[in-house]
């Protein structure tokens, strides 16, 4: 494996999820695993679980890491090829990737969809053109269109908390006054499909995620319909994929509330926060006994150190 | 203990000086006691001391640092409880310190006062909102009201130099162009009531510290006679309590000098930097030999080690 | 060695570089060596490569690193003598080079030239009052008018490369579109001094360099002159030094392309990175096998180690 930008990168899905648990059970088994190697990590936005969890995934391995945020820290970068660089870009991403790859062992990158332009979000331009420069494993904290470090937590802790071998889990899209990007959901689905799980998107008309990543997805726009019998409801927002980046709408009748919570089979609440408190989800369901996010949250960790686990020892 | 927000958490103060005493002497006698520990420190605001400082403590007894300035790095929090969040909080305390309590052993916080809300700030939201949701132990690196960590310096270097079991240590108000915290000074004045010293406080008209606080202490409106016999003068600004965050004078009256400090008894200058030259104090005192100020700054690794040390001890 | 704040302040030039040759060949010769020791890293401005390879350096030699950005992290520093601050400094330089002595072994510092005040920038004021009021060693991360860590990896690429006992290298002006510094020049000049080699600049009318720095140099305005059997060419963009700071022209006649290195002994083509594809060069060039870019980047942890390494070993 030479990088991780979304999880159809990731063969052996069934056995990462053995060594999550196994890491999560003794995180210093491997501390000498580490010894004298760097992991680079690049932001190009805010971060808090990914940040930190990182960090101490790396830590964990006996790593060292190095953070830069890019915005404030660095020069400007350049993705295009062939440009005369006479703007406001300082360093071309083929510079940028080949020293970066003589300092570092694994690079981590974090940079959002602009959700402006949908086909350069989906091209992935800065996750893919430092997966194409650089000669060391990159790993996806989040793009433009993915997160998949954000579902491999969330597959340990469905893991953990399912209490059948075939549970029913639900994705539900959520308000919010901002838009937010599809990568969360996206990396969601494409974890489900690898799940023995019964899988069910729910959200109003008009939020369609990318049809090339929901394909096999039972899609509902009755909210009521998809929570009933589910073991697991799994809420976020996302902007619209069709109409792309836009804010469809502004009411609040698609948030989570406890009323929707009982029309579950008792089902586990998940976020991957940061969550807008009652207005993607009322505070009584974050604090209920059910809520998973601390969980989720805590899982990041794991994930993170599993994925680069596989990268030292496949080096 | 399970926080250090003011010294009023302390409770065995004369055992953490002589803790104090011991890792300066020794600062790396226990650099196993931290192994596979994480301390969390979060800014809100600038710091220079305090973040190397409590760095390099960490580091001092074999704990992992991981840095995020709020600010810039994370997302912004909400501390109201019960609110919509629709506005432009993204994230709220609930959900960061319960994250954060999972990723850390020990999270240190740095949240200045905003000097707009009295009761805002006397409530210590910030501080104290971190410490009732994490399960971590939490360490005031200056917060709204208080600076225990620098007032913990200050008393070590004050017992290294002190020449008399019963010194008198003055706390001198002085001039400054911005409206300050109080902070400091109330730290300071904490500090003093668990000495044996003779402690007066001497400030102009209208600057009187939260009565709270100083209603053990002496206090004076002559600097002349406050400083007479005295063998410690500590100034610092603070903009006024009464009038809340308001500075009332803008004059150099009270200003120390090379003329005030031959008041005193050739008293130790000291000041907790950073510090504004001819406009707090004249330069030739704080370049005298009297002048403790660089003592006192270098004693901020040892109390921000001795409180993690006793966290670490403890957990 | 007190101090690396120009190449004049190194005397053993060619041990220096026999000891980089060696730590490139076994990085984690020396992991002992920095135990419990701390570098300090200060930026003024921003950074990429000598951000990371400054800590791989620390880090290989088993020294702790701490890294403040002082424009958004930290206090404005004062840096003149005997000043009222009463206007938007915070703190002074006495003050912030005697606090960070006690809590560094080393300091590292970044504070590129204003190029506004030639004077000030000659004089080197951040750089030099840092050493001045200090008390532990400095290096300088690139100043207003040096950066020597950048001409020692040169020095060590060129030592790599070079064919001949004594091979004919050229420093070629380039154009850019925004004003840039001298440094990279004056320090590759500088080092050309030491080095057994031909030695040419080649710049249009009215970019001389320092003529101190100069004076021992061959100077040609012919860029085709000077390029005819070199060994290596390196490319640099510099605001005029005479009209100080002025960019006198907009052309991209200077600019390297590959027909001009077909004027060239086949030689090495350098650049000290970032680089602005096709304006200052042409991407054909640093995309060719002659191109030294990422080695030049690389070595850059290096001079950096070989440095941190002599400090250490006469501390």
């Amino acid at each position: 494996m030479k990088q991780l930008i979304t999880l159809d990168d990731l063969q052996d899905f069934d056995a990462l999820i053995e060594e999550m648990v196994a890491l999560k059970k003794q995180p210093f088994a491997h501390t000498a695993l580490g010894r004298n190697k760097t992991l680079g990590v690049l932001f190009f936005n805010p971060s808090l679980r990914t940040r930190i969890s990182t960090q101490k995934a790396a830590q964990n391995l006996g790593m060292h890491t190095i953070v830069m945020n890019f915005n404030n820290e660095g020069w400007a970068l350049e993705f295009e090829d062939g440009v005369l660089m006479n703007g406001t870009t300082s360093e071309h991403i083929k510079e940028a990737a080949g020293v970066l790859s003589q300092y570092f062992d694994v690079l981590a990158v974090r940079a959002f969809a602009s959700l402006e332009d949908k086909q350069k979000d989906r091209a992935e331009v800065v996750l893919r053109s430092f997966a194409k420069y650089a000669s060391i494993p990159i790993i996806n904290l989040e793009s433009a269109t993915a997160h998949p470090l954000q579902a491999l937590a969330d597959a340990l802790t469905i893991k953990t908390f399912q209490k059948t071998a075939r549970p029913k889990v639900v994705l539900s899209w959520a308000p919010h006054p901002k838009a937010l990007p599809q990568a969360v959901a996206n990396s969601f689905v494409r974890m489900m499909h690898r799940m023995d799980a019964e899988f069910v998107i729910t959200h109003p008309e008009g939020y369609a995620l990318d049809p090339e990543i929901t394909k096999e997805a039972t899609i509902l726009y009755d909210q009521k319909q998809a929570f009933e019998g589910a073991d697991f409801i799994y809420t976020k927002n996302w902007s619209s994929f069709e109409q792309y980046g836009q804010i469809l709408r502004t009411d609040d009748i698609w948030k989570v509330s406890a009323t929707k919570m009982k029309w579950t089979n008792n089902a586990y609440f998940m976020h991957c926060l940061p969550v807008r408190r009652n207005v993607v989800v009322d505070q009584d369901v974050l604090e209920s006994p059910q809520a998973l996010i601390l969980e989720q949250a805590n899982n990041r960790t794991f994930s993170a150190q599993a994925i680069l686990k596989k990268f030292l020892d496949e080096a």
